[in-house]
């Protein structure tokens, strides 16, 4: 019998406590998590924020409306799930997590075969004069949209600033007008989705977006935050604005110092260093989500790209190899969708610029046109840039936003790149054509054919 | 300056038309077409039908609302395109086209450097009594959907009966429904889409259809049509049906006389056979849209698959190989998607039934589930079918139905089965997730890890 020690149990941790608890009826598993939550949608916070999902509970149950707790677990799974309960040191030669009950102060120890850390990521909080002020939230935890919610329900907020113009960030922004809340976000960069597009294809998104009442201040630097117990004012380098309410989106950073401590290898990206099969430098050892470093599979380099999915997926084949399957995780292609209002932004692979940093040469086409023929009602505008290299043809990545069907697309685009495919196989791809759906040529093969015509028939 | 002379100009002829005039200025470029209409979007016809298409015009007319007569494609694209103009023999050795002015009753000559075939495919129209009465349509060109708004827009009919359960016939049958005509589909199978689904994939899709007051009648055959001029019966082996509008959608068959009398090789499938750059037998012909064959890319056979999608890759491939290009086109997946009422049907590659004709073990898993994360209240459910060969691991085919995003789901699918997908490539493609869109593991991907516990690990 073998006893498994998973520490984190929000996505990956408690996904591949299941796989294995599937394929394995004797194994003892144990999963320790210092929060008092478990197994919660983290990426459905901002929809619960705006209200498309109705309860934060919704979040924490399955399908059938149980909620996810220790005890549903430990009934349903056989896994002992203990809560407050925070790993403070690894012992690998004696295969011991030591352990901090937050609850009683105790300290208790869990001897593992295998381990697996699943210590996810945290928000990046700058040490801005100020921010400790009440009403300035990261969006992280349910308790954190929980209490944004509640403010939004007593109309507690007239004017926000959101910091950063991510994904997280503009998701929220468009959760809180929502509610009618009057929002700025300000970015540090030169202009929205700084990680995720290139600037051509950001400029004119951004447009639509302020139409919505979003308004937004570029190449701006947060100092720091006025006001008295409450946060009143948001100082940058430029200017003084109002506010009643501050959300901090400026990314993650993986959670890495149980492991380092451990003396686990740390990847060049800053998260966990893991092999394929998602092992680190201690083969005894697994890491998978947030906390563990990816391969993109474009560049071939190690990033750092938390991603719910990816989580998901890890924990999936963390569970498999503990039982000994010896399942390769393919990597990651930085794929990202976000709704905002009616439009849809979305990309996957390298942009023209990720692309050239990682020593490729680029060569990029951008098409404009309706996701389905032009007669139809329901037909709405794509922006579409697809990029390859000029050298071996292969496709890097594909960037799109509009009103009209972009997920489609980058999934489409997603599968191409995760099979390597080059722009000569996007052409003539048998994909789906009925009007309420598509055109007889569809964007991407659009896109590939102009990419074509530029590099040359092959 | 090469001669082109181009019969059909539909789909496949006028794109290929349209292509050499892109890539050639010198080229003399004719087209002809023996009915009154060209460069319509025939698959729009059922919209149009059903109103979601306010004027058949919009079928004949570029997005700024143009209507594309010849006139438009002398002055647009210097193209001479000649309707009332049938073409009736092929001097293959002379490199002439002899043609019939249905106008004037004149006989005309067109010689050629290079000659296009895209004759396109004619409905079958079994010769049962009476076929012939009023208010027995096809729908296949814009006279025939026009004529049946007409009809429905005056409240001439009460009861239809559509007779096949394919893609048309169910696309008609809902535009039916939009106007509140009671139908009735014939359907000589024993299930729905007996050329794209399993039946296990359509008996409960034929529950959902019957729920939106479509009546099915499968194993049942028509025989005769009662009446006065116009319709007033069906005539079935098991019934009489009272109907004052019968929609003929039985399939087609290619036009390949013209072909078969200048001595072109018909294929095996009876569309006419071409090579992979889509040349007949003859070199200097090139036969695209419905009257040529394909090859299926998954089982490598000879293929009538008429699509709107791949008559434009068809014309767009000759187009560029007429000007020596050398352009292969890679094949189809007889790939398939069509709204009706809130709901998505699709599919793509071999289903079961087809994959064990074609010589492969298969071996399928079905899923049911949302589309997106449960606790979305744009949720909707999906039932997906994959398929997989036991011994390759290839994967062969998809069929998907439910209110929830299926079309996404197929192109994907049809991404991966052109480049050669295994079952193992689908489980950890970075697929884009965000909850408005999908669930951590896309549905694709949870059934590619049932057909690998089926299969085994490779």
């Amino acid at each position: 019998m073998q006893r498994i020690v998973v520490i984190g149990g929000v996505a990956a941790g408690l996904k591949a406590a299941a796989k294995v608890r599937r394929l394995d009826a004797e194994a003892q598993i144990t999963v320790l998590e210092r929060g008092e939550l478990v197994s919660y949608g983290a990426c459905g916070l901002p929809y619960f924020i705006g209200g498309e999902v109705e309860q934060v509970r919704q979040l924490m149950s399955s399908p059938s409306g149980t909620l996810r707790t220790p005890e549903f677990f430990k009934k349903a799974k056989n896994l002992d799930v203990l809560t407050r309960m925070e790993a403070v040191a690894i012992k690998r030669e004696a295969k011991i997590v030591h352990a901090l009950n937050l609850e009683t102060g105790a300290k208790q120890q869990f001897a593992y075969d295998k381990l697996v850390l699943a210590t996810g990521a945290s928000p990046l909080k700058p040490a801005w004069p100020g921010v400790e002020k009440e009403n300035i939230f990261h969006v992280w935890r349910p308790q954190d949209a929980a209490a944004i919610r509640r403010g939004l329900e007593t109309q507690k907020y007239e004017k926000a600033v959101v910091i950063g113009a991510g994904l997280i960030g503009l998701e929220i922004a468009e959760a809180l007008r929502m509610w009618d809340v009057d929002v700025t976000v300000v970015e540090m960069k030169n202009q929205l989705f700084p990680a995720l597009l290139d600037e051509d294809m950001a400029q004119e998104l951004e447009l639509s977006l302020a139409a919505k009442g979003l308004q937004f201040l570029k190449e701006e630097a947060v100092e720091a935050f006025g006001g008295d117990a409450q946060v009143r004012e948001v100082k940058t380098d430029k200017r003084t604005l109002t506010a009643d309410l501050v959300i901090l989106a400026l990314g993650a950073r993986p959670n890495v110092e149980l492991a380092r401590q451990a003396g686990l290898e740390i990847g060049t990206s800053g998260a966990i260093a893991v092999n394929e099969y998602l092992q680190t430098s201690d083969k005894a050892i697994f890491a998978g989500g947030d906390c563990a470093e990816n391969t993109h599979r474009v560049s071939g380099e190690k990033v750092f790209l938390p991603m719910g999915s990816t989580a998901n997926k890890h924990g999936r084949v963390i569970g498999e190899n503990l039982c000994g399957a010896g399942v390769k995780f393919g990597g990651v292609l930085g794929t990202a969708v976000v709704k905002l209002f009616e439009m849809q932004v979305g990309r996957t692979g390298l942009n023209e610029r990720q692309g050239a940093a990682a020593g490729f040469e680029c060569v990029s086409v951008t098409v404009a046109g309706y996701d389905r023929p032009h007669y139809m009602k329901a037909a709405r505008k794509v922006l579409l840039k697809l990029t390859a290299d000029a050298v071996s043809r292969q496709l890097l990545g594909m960037q799109a936003w509009g009103e009209g069907d972009v997920v489609k697309r980058v999934d489409v685009a997603a599968m191409a790149l995760s099979l390597g495919a080059t722009v000569d196989n996007l052409f003539d791809a048998d994909l789906a054509y009925s009007p309420p759906f598509n055109s007889p040529i569809d964007m991407l093969a659009v896109a590939a054919n102009k990419l074509t015509a530029k590099l040359g028939r092959c």
